[in-house]
């Protein structure tokens, strides 16, 4: 049941493990099915060496199960929120890369200090402030989608696909599986350049808006013309 | 004799070597056999390529002779002085990973800085103060031991499996082979994390207590409800 | 159709990824033959995996079509403008190398700091500044490429064969394509030890004139004694 | 012709280069028989993997030609003096290694922050001043050795081996081929801890002398109880 989404959650989940993003048991990759109404999410603590397709769980947009004999991701809530405020979401990774997660302990958004951030994030990567004490009671992980959700209220989700939260770490999203673990994979790299810019020059200015502009609708927009037609 | 915790101890010698914790020859590991009362370690100067089961020592709780040609790590009245104190560890293991080393030579303890942290080690992991010119005098590595010990009297060192002591390196432990080595993992990668947001950030803020406990209990409390249920 | 250079061209490439200089489907390298007029160089967004001598596009000094079905590198017109005001430049190189990208981002030129940098350019590595609003209009690669070139009216683009664009990234260039490589994989090392040298040491002294002097002229002047005669 | 000796150097060169010590054909490792009053040496400029035991250059303590047809090492004249100054040792290494370089970039010897520095060198690795205007008149490489071996006037070569010259980079050494690269191995470690840790604590204190006459004692002291007897 599922199977076709249960093998492409296990290929990004194999994928973020391969790229170096998680550590551990640590980490998760999920995605979704619209049309069933089904999201697919690694188990809680599985070793990635002994992730199957058969050991990935699925379950509907409350969370409720539909298929598979493991716990899901405990962060599982965090995942059902940002499918749920985000519809054109196809795929969400919880990754522990290195350097996002220490912007996130550090609590600093990533600004954008060069071309290559603006080649696929509109601007800063949000950092989203941790759950109160109330917020934890109403359901931890639940919260946390929650503020990510609302941070973004006045920002396209898809120009900006990941937001990192204080001293947790980061959440990354895209349309398609695919997408979703390149984006994760680049935040690393970005995060990674702009701790080293920012301590070899804290006073580095952010990149100019014409460029920011010219070199995200290069890619992104209506006339971008990086890359191959078609 | 004593097989089977030899092989143990192989196993984790050669695991802290291929997860990059040691160096050359240096560190080393040990378990306890509580019930027969004798320990396993590696024998001294010894290159790890090397190390096979009949090259691990065994000595009982004084750190008398049990079995095995080669001289024990000098390390070994740390151990003993850990496993005297601690009654609930079963292996111990000296590293000479990078940034836990770091800490250390910095006389610096790591603050609990995110919910990775916390998800392993119940607040900060405490720096220990060098052994001063009389306690050497008394013997060394067993001053060590015993520094160590006396700093957890009022802790549960199964909380915070850890201990970094001053212009020296790390103390690691666990319930067993596999979690002792597990906690060395951890250690250097929060290590690692906590020297980048403390660069990135010299005022990052400590974990609130409310994500500490949180992330502490879901995965170590009696309703811990992270991982697979048995 | 110009397969030679073609086979030269795909050979640059893959060693650039080989050699850590590029991530994703960034970067791209490029040749000229000069007797032919023709440029070879990266098709655009394309993973350097699936790179074949066929892929590889050949255009004229104006970037008109001479062979290949493929879109060339965005970046091409930066490539023109090197080769027209370089004129013993045979190749070119634009990569995302880590550090040599910090100092970019980081708006900061590379200071020469020591005997491995005098061995391959002759003092410091010029930060160039990003085009502004009204040279955008006017073509953005090709702008930063004039940009790069007006910086060496007075100064021999082969005693300093990269630059780095501001918030941008590095350029590097070479009578051949082997030198340009070489030269990116030394600009790596170098911006990553002038980095850490800065950290260590903010006031660390640029190299004295009669060692960067020497340095330089043992491996490139008309005494050099460096390597094997003939 | 002394193949033997050939045969060791060679082994010094791809070990280096295989420990990452060197970069590119930098560097560069030698030995000497000192009853034949012969030294051999890495060629000037070939890169490590085309290096042949045929290859490597036989000269005498004078620097004269006696086996091989490349050229020595450009660095020669600065091992030479070394043979000629520090009477025990038996192998000298040139490495290129990141942090050591670093160190010497910036201008700074590396104190001794720790046991494991204290294990293998007694005492801060100096910092060498670089050759003024006039000493290079009389011969570069051979005022390197020079301002090396006088900087040892008061100081067992044997217990510091290694230095870092400034703008430069490191020279070490040790009583065998085998001792010189180890040592060369852990003074690349020693440089990255020390670099961690300055930037961790500007202010983290030297080990303290008790500590350190511990450590290096109990290493090389004739009361020495690190490793297996005989």
């Amino acid at each position: 049941m599922h199977e076709e989404l249960r093998v492409r959650v296990l290929e990004m989940n194999l994928s973020i493990e391969a790229e170096g993003l998680v550590f551990q048991t640590w980490g998760n990759a999920s995605a979704i099915d619209r049309e069933q109404g089904v999201i697919a999410i690694k188990p809680s603590g599985v070793a990635y060496a002994d992730l199957t397709a058969d050991s990935i769980v699925v379950v509907d947009l409350e969370g409720r199960h539909v298929y598979g004999k493991l716990a899901p991701s405990v962060d599982l809530p965090t995942h059902l929120m940002i499918y749920r405020g985000f519809h054109e979401v196809g795929a969400v990774v919880h990754a522990h890369s290195h350097f996002a997660t220490v912007f996130a302990q550090a609590r600093r958004p990533i600004p954008c200090l060069g071309t290559t951030h603006a080649d696929y994030f509109n601007g800063e990567i949000p950092l989203i402030p941790a759950p109160d004490h109330d917020e934890i009671t109403l359901g931890y992980e639940r919260a946390i989608g929650d503020l990510i959700v609302r941070h973004f209220i006045n920002r396209d989700p898809l120009e900006c696909p990941a937001a990192l939260c204080a001293g947790h770490g980061p959440f990354i999203w895209g349309r398609t599986p695919r997408q979703a673990v390149e984006n994760a994979v680049v935040l690393e790299e970005l995060a990674a350049m702009a701790f080293h810019t920012m301590l070899l020059n804290p006073a580095a200015p952010v990149l100019e808006n014409h460029l920011l502009n010219k070199h995200f609708l290069r890619k992104h927009g209506k006339d971008a013309y990086y890359g191959q037609k078609g």
